[in-house]
C-alpha cells in the first residue's frame, strides 16, 4: 500500500492487527481517524494505554480490576459462601446481567486443553483449591459446554468433591457447544436455577 | 456495562465510535487490547495520534501528505498535463493500483449536493481553477457515477470547457451507483481507457 503516506500505512498496520478486522475495514478506520478532531483522536489513544495500564487481574478471582482486589470480591455484601468457576472474565458479565448470583466468582483464564498443550497447571486452579478454606460451601462450575471446558468442570469437580464442598454444574439451558458470553439473560438464568450436583 | 472497570468501559465506548464498530466488536477488541503486550499496546496508540499528526493536505491537490506537497505532485516523471479530478483520496489509492495512468491527481473531498447544503464553494474546486493556468490540455472527471456525482462532474466541466481545456469523464465500466474507491483494477483500467469528452 505504497500508495499512502507512511504514518497511514503504520496506521492501517495496527488496525489490521485486531481480531475481526481485515485489510478494508483497517482503511476504513484509518481514514475517520485522520477526519476525526485532534483531541478526540488523542482520546481514543489514551482510552487504548489506559485500559492496558490501568488493567490488573484481582489476586484472589483472577477478574480484572484497576485496584490489587476486584469490586465483586471487595463487596461485603456478596455471599462468599459461594464460588462460580468461569472460564473468562467476560463470563462474569455476563452472570452479573441476570441479576440473580450473588455470590463471588473464580476466573480460570482457558481451560485444559491437552492438545493445546495447556493443561491444568496453565490455568487459574491452583488459587481456586487455595480459597476453599474460608467457609466456601458450593462451588458452581460454569465453564462452557463445550469439549474442554466440560472435561475442566470434570476435572475440578474430583479435586474438591474430596474436600467435602458441594460442586454444582451450571445446568443444561445453555445450548451445547455456544458460548456463555453470548448467552441471554433468561438463558443464563435457567441455567444457574437447575444446577445439578456433580 | 457497569461490570467492567473505568478504563474498559471507557475503552469499549471509544471503539464503539468508529464506523462499523457495534458494542459486541468494541468490548471484544477492547479486552483483546488488555491481553496484548504492553507494547504493543502503546505502538497502537501512537500509529493513531501520529498518523492524525502528521498527516497534511497536499497544498495543491488536496491528496494526503506529510510534507507540504504530496509525493505525486511533488513527482516529476508525472504528466503535469493531466489532471484527474477525484471526489476522495482513497480513489487515487485506487487508481494508482492500476499503474496506468501517469498524470496528476485533484482531490474534491466531497461533492456537491444541494440537499446536504454542500454548495461548489464547499468542495475543493477554485484550487483546481487555479491549477488550469499550468499547461494543462486535459481534465478527467472521475467522480463516482452517483447522482452527485455526474452533478459534480457536469458542473466543474461547464466552468472549464470555456477555458478551451479538454474535458472528458471517466467511461462507464464502473457500475451505476458503485464506488470507485472499491473498483478492481481491470474495471477501473477500462474506465479509464474509454472517457470520452464532455
Amino acid at each position: 500500500m505504497e500508495q499512502y503516506t507512511a504514518p497511514i500505512t503504520k496506521l492501517i498496520e495496527e488496525f489490521a492487527k485486531l481480531p475481526g478486522i481485515g485489510r478494508k475495514t483497517a482503511q476504513r478506520l484509518a481514514f475517520y481517524v485522520i477526519d476525526m478532531k485532534g483531541n478526540e483522536v488523542v482520546e481514543l489513544a489514551k482510552a487504548i494505554v489506559n485500559a492496558k495500564k490501568l488493567t490488573k487481574h484481582c489476586k484472589t478471582c483472577g477478574n480484572l480490576t484497576e485496584g490489587d482486589i476486584c469490586n465483586i470480591c471487595g463487596n461485603f455484601k456478596r455471599d462468599n459462601s459461594i464460588i462460580c468457576v468461569v472460564e473468562d472474565v467476560r463470563d462474569i458479565a455476563s452472570m452479573e446481567r441476570t441479576k440473580e448470583y450473588r455470590g463471588l466468582y473464580h476466573v480460570l483464564h482457558g481451560t485444559i486443553s491437552p492438545l493445546d498443550g495447556i493443561g491444568p497447571d496453565e490455568i487459574n486452579i491452583k488459587n481456586l483449591i487455595s480459597r476453599l478454606n474460608e467457609g466456601v460451601t458450593e462451588v458452581i462450575l460454569a465453564t462452557n459446554p463445550t469439549i474442554e471446558g466440560e472435561a475442566t468442570a470434570v476435572y475440578i469437580s474430583r479435586l474438591i468433591k474430596p474436600l467435602g464442598i458441594k460442586v454444582t454444574r451450571i445446568a443444561h439451558g445453555i445450548p451445547v457447544g455456544g458460548d456463555i458470553e453470548y448467552a441471554d439473560e433468561l438463558t443464563l438464568m435457567r441455567a444457574m436455577e437447575g444446577r445439578r450436583e456433580f
